[in-house]
């Protein structure tokens, strides 16, 4: 199999069909629709074999991942996703790898009516990038650096549920209750990107960013971005039953320091909250105040109204 | 050195500024602005350490190919390119090898007045994903299928240049002419991506591709794309004098299978051609006629007007 029999026979329609493609896969780039009301809100993420995902994973788990961890960041902008470009670096070309990875990516793609548009394969270790572009109307995207003094600060769904799947996944961390184990290493495996919440958040939110490193590692870089502080009451993360039950003492520690979650972490002015709230709500998810923007450059994070230190420090590469 | 110093220190001002990105490096995504009348176009090429260039390569030459190559996708669809996005993934943040690199991809960047505007760095085995973005007038982009049977073929500059660079770096071609051996090493660490002659053709050429995987790959994928075959003489193809003084006899095989010439390969009716010259003349660039688009689906190649049968094919992964 080469290259392009490759591209042809897993990629060349990849993903849902979108009338906006001029131009996809197959020529030496895409040509897509411009339109003069919106943004363009592109991204780009990379996984690495052995750094973002245990080696021998599961390729439609890499697939899907590949493409989730870019959904989010365009869930955190509040953009509509609409075109992806993969560039994938496999060590050969398996059939069944492909066909794995393939699935993973096309159902997830296909759920956010997302077309593959380009990309290229290249022989070498095992890292996918995918490159994500969507849309928001002029003006309206959600940036890190909106945010104000006293607002909320609010996150979607569990948070520390994939760092703990990826524990369980590496065998760091052990328990007999299989149902939460499952269910913690599909967090990991399968994350859902907050796409649609991010869209509804738009004219409500003061400023958003996805929880990819950690809140530990995350929060800090919206304050800043928003030249403020802030506080967190640590006591009122929201953590998943089977988190509870498969890491105990533990459980806290993960919701600060794990990272791979891919909520979104929002900020919203107090008046605002009750709105976001009901369109989470409506979106079946939940929404949880977890403390709020202050003055000044540091991050507070207290646990039963004391001061309190992390014991875990947030993902970075190169360090 | 964290991951947040590097892109601060390295990444988050390189290229050209530009009033069209709203929001560039250091948040979840990009902000770009859209415009009805023109039409985005889109890429990705990534090069991997020992792939698509010797390990040990300067990094001033790894950043300005990993642009390169990516522009070179643009100039084959007659695009001005706007904005790039970068995926690194290298083994450690060594602050020589990044203000090199990052050298390299600026000054190519600030000469096509490209800003980048987003991507992410990991650790992990060297491999640089470029994303570029740029804009044609609505459906006036160059695509590989829209030639005609008797369409002429022409190609820009000089072809095998770039293999036989390579070659030299890797000692598997050696010379006694070190003038000649300095431009053809040149030729493959540096190639001038044919961006401005890719805007000029526009309205001209009927397809367009770029030379990456040497004409004796390439050329079969525009044909096949416009649904024809194709007629070269082998002995009209450009060859620099420094091809011929180091590769000799090999010059032509070089020409036809070397790689990673980013020139651009074009199908022009008879009409148009000298118009298209032209151009190229007011760019200071050769355009060559080495053939024309014929009915079939096979590519004829001819030599002193007899069948001439390539030795070299052209580059593909996974074979």
């Amino acid at each position: 199999m080469d290259e392009f029999e490759l591209i042809h026979r897993y990629f060349s329609r990849l993903g849902a069909a979108r009338a906006d493609v001029f131009l996809g896969v197959g020529d030496d780039a895409a040509i897509l629709r411009g339109t003069d009301d919106t943004d363009l809100v592109a991204a780009v993420d990379t996984i690495v074999s052995g750094r973002h995902f245990p080696e021998g994973s599961d390729a439609r788990s890499i697939g899907h991942r590949s493409l989730a961890v870019n959904l989010s960041d365009l869930a955190a902008m509040g953009a509509r996703p609409a075109w992806a470009m993969l560039s994938l670096t496999l060590p050969q070309a398996e059939p069944d790898w492909l066909d794995g990875f393939a699935r993973g990516f096309g159902e997830l793609a296909r759920a956010h009516e997302v077309m593959l548009v380009g990309g290229d394969t290249t022989a070498g270790p095992l890292t996918v990038s995918v490159q994500i572009m969507g849309h928001v109307p002029h003006g309206t995207a959600l940036r890190r650096d909106g945010a104000s003094e006293g607002d909320l600060l609010a996150v979607t769904g569990t948070i520390g549920d994939a760092g703990a799947g990826l524990a369980l996944a590496l065998r760091t961390l052990a328990t007999h209750d299989a149902a939460a184990a499952g269910e913690l290493r599909r967090r990991f495996e399968y994350p859902t990107p907050r796409v649609e919440f991010g869209v509804a958040a738009r004219g409500l939110a003061s400023a958003a960013m996805d929880l990819s490193d950690g809140l530990v590692g995350d929060l800090p870089k919206l304050a800043a971005a928003s030249a403020l502080g802030a506080h967190v009451d640590v006591d009122r993360l929201p953590l998943s039953r089977a988190l509870r039950a498969v890491a105990g003492s533990l459980a806290r520690d993960f919701a600060l320091g794990g990272g791979d979650d891919y909520e979104l972490l929002l900020a919203v002015p107090p008046a605002r909250f009750a709105a976001l709230a009901s369109r989470a709500a409506a979106l079946n998810l939940t929404l949880t105040t977890i403390g709020e923007l202050r003055r000044g450059n540091t991050v507070h994070w207290a646990l039963d109204s004391r001061s309190y230190a992390p014991a875990v420090e947030g993902y970075s590469h190169f360090r």
